[in-house]
């Protein structure tokens, strides 16, 4: 739970980008953008706030969690299912006569519902003033950031380790989450990947019946999620010696990781990132299909993007993933991917799970 | 995947709606919609609809899965992130005049986007059209509904022989989570949920650190997840032998799921079902705090609402849940919660798994 001194700088900061806008009120209704402002964590609720009040609209499932979560925040108690007029009626009490709102995050019905009741209220279409806010983390998010990654790393190390040939994706799959669970986390923070042989090719491989074999890639994409913040790390394997393509492959994926790492740090565009990563791949002859990462907090995916087109420059406090990949399809893949904290310094590597292309399991070894 | 003739007497049913409605064409924004008429089970794409087309519009990181999940749905790949682009281009190729939208699921954003590039398009907001399609299950549904009952029962059932004294929450929903991966769910349908002793009083008991004690009561919620079908089930048990208090509460919310389960027949009100339950535990002195149940299949709570003011009735091949539960907070709570499908012959309970107040787990029978 974020302290209220916290709590306050985030509001503070909102407000200050309100009265830049000329917006005297905001209704906040994307999920994370709640639980960023409040601590609550649950869905189906939004904030309404002004340059002297947020409320917390939350029905009555989610109250004595909205009540332990968000202990320094004004709540009101939808009555029956009826939101909307909640909703109205908050809107009412604050004297709103302009209100602004998260075009991406609030639905056509719930705005003509608004409008419907309140015909007097000017509506005005916002976007992204709290996620930007929240692509700096404040301390009390590094922890839950940094305890997030820890328990991956830890998570994905374990599953290499115990690993073995004749295992499937989906036992791999459920060795990583049993050590979320084991390590502290409450979940996966995305469905876990684990992809072998060819299918590690494949861009969202769901983890599946095949058995892992002797010479296998194998890719594992997962992270854990810690009082709504989330990590997402990626390490791809070889079971057993690796081929000459293999390495090859494995070597520019590598290579293009340390290229793009090398040039996270503040004042930089994160395109130049992702441009860092694609040279470096392109120079060892492969191409890059996807973009090389992207902030990551109460959101899996969000700012900073970390792409060719990005405006986006990086600043401390910042935390992104950089996550190239080489992909042939019938072939295989290889991702390897790392979460970072962008410092003064430079980067912070927060997913400190060793990078090599030998799988540590045990019964391969053996089996050489 | 459903097959192809199954999607074609899907979107036939829809489009007899539309033509009943007047509604030429309709854009689908709803992730579980969008599964259900054309097997895509990612997100970020929509669909539109015409009489005789309908478009999956899907981005470059789920193409290959749309083609794949959706090999008989027309696929149209987004430009870059030009989504918006890809959607207005669609309907200039279709000729749409006038374009039905959920309303529930169409953010204001998207909205704004085509009424700008498409001045002269008439945008009309519906509710429920595909909503309503989806409460009755085909046969291709059914097996995955059945698939992923199967596997919580299974799942749960093993939890509890397995949980012991001294065990904790966290271990409990990690075990409930592994048996769903060893019996071939894709994970979980929702976050599981574990508690014990006065924790199971909580409306939302997120699975803590907690060690399980003699005598405590332990309520698990969980359900597995296959091919995009969700289970829903909820068993609750005493560890040890139960005090007279743990006895009637058990009984009493047991009584109130057979009087529920009785009620559970095509024809009938929903509101009935949640009436027996609610009347049935009044007669034993206790007071229903939530809704007795939910439709549930591509996503956890869809149609028919089972609740008091609901005003739908039972069809065969509706699948809902029947959950009463009593709860005091400081104390704790039982919930039972079956799975049911509404068959012409009555109900049939597809969460198999036994329902006892005693906690099957061998050490504590060892430790009486």
């Amino acid at each position: 739970m974020p302290k209220g001194n916290r709590l306050k700088s985030r509001l503070h900061e909102i407000r200050r980008e309100m009265a830049r806008l000329g917006l005297p009120a905001l209704l906040v209704t994307d999920a994370a953008n709640v639980a960023y402002l409040t601590g609550f964590q649950g869905t189906s609720a939004c904030v309404v706030m002004t340059a002297d009040r947020a409320a917390l609209i939350v029905d009555i499932r989610y109250y004595e969690q909205a009540t332990r979560q968000a202990p320094q925040t004004e709540r009101v108690l939808v009555q029956g299912a009826l939101y909307d007029e909640a909703l109205v009626n908050t809107l009412q009490d604050l004297g709103a006569t302009r209100l602004a709102f998260e075009a991406d995050a609030l639905p056509v019905a719930r705005h003509m519902a608004v409008s419907w009741r309140l015909p007097k209220l000017e509506l005005v279409p916002t976007r992204g003033i709290v996620e930007r806010a929240r692509e700096v983390k404040d301390a009390d998010e590094l922890v839950l950031v940094r305890a997030a990654a820890d328990i991956t790393s830890g998570a994905i190390l374990r599953a290499l380790e115990v690993m073995s040939v004749g295992m499937s994706e989906r036992a791999v799959a459920s060795l990583v989450e049993a050590e979320f669970w084991r390590l502290g986390a409450d979940g996966p923070a995305f469905p876990t990947l684990v992809a072998s042989g060819p299918r590690s090719a494949l861009p969202h491989p769901r983890p599946g019946d095949r058995l892992i074999e002797a010479g296998d890639l194998v890719l594992i994409d997962a992270g854990a999620v810690v009082e709504g913040y989330r990590a997402d790390m990626s390490r791809t394997v070889v079971v057993g010696p690796p081929t000459r393509k293999q390495r090859a492959v494995w070597d520019a994926v590598h290579a293009a990781l340390e290229a793009g790492l090398a040039r996270v740090r503040p004042g930089v565009a994160a395109s130049a990132v992702d441009a860092a990563c694609r040279k470096a791949l392109q120079a060892r002859g492969f191409a890059a299909v996807h973009d090389t990462g992207h902030g990551v907090g109460l959101d899996l995916h969000e700012g900073p993007r970390v792409a060719g087109d990005s405006e986006d420059v990086l600043a401390p406090g910042m935390v992104i993933t950089v996550e190239p990949g080489v992909y042939e399809a019938g072939w295989g893949g290889v991702r390897l991917e790392q979460l970072v904290l962008v410092t003064p310094a430079g980067p912070e590597v927060l997913t400190t799970a060793p990078l090599a292309i030998a799988s540590p399991c045990g019964s391969v070894r053996a089996g050489l």
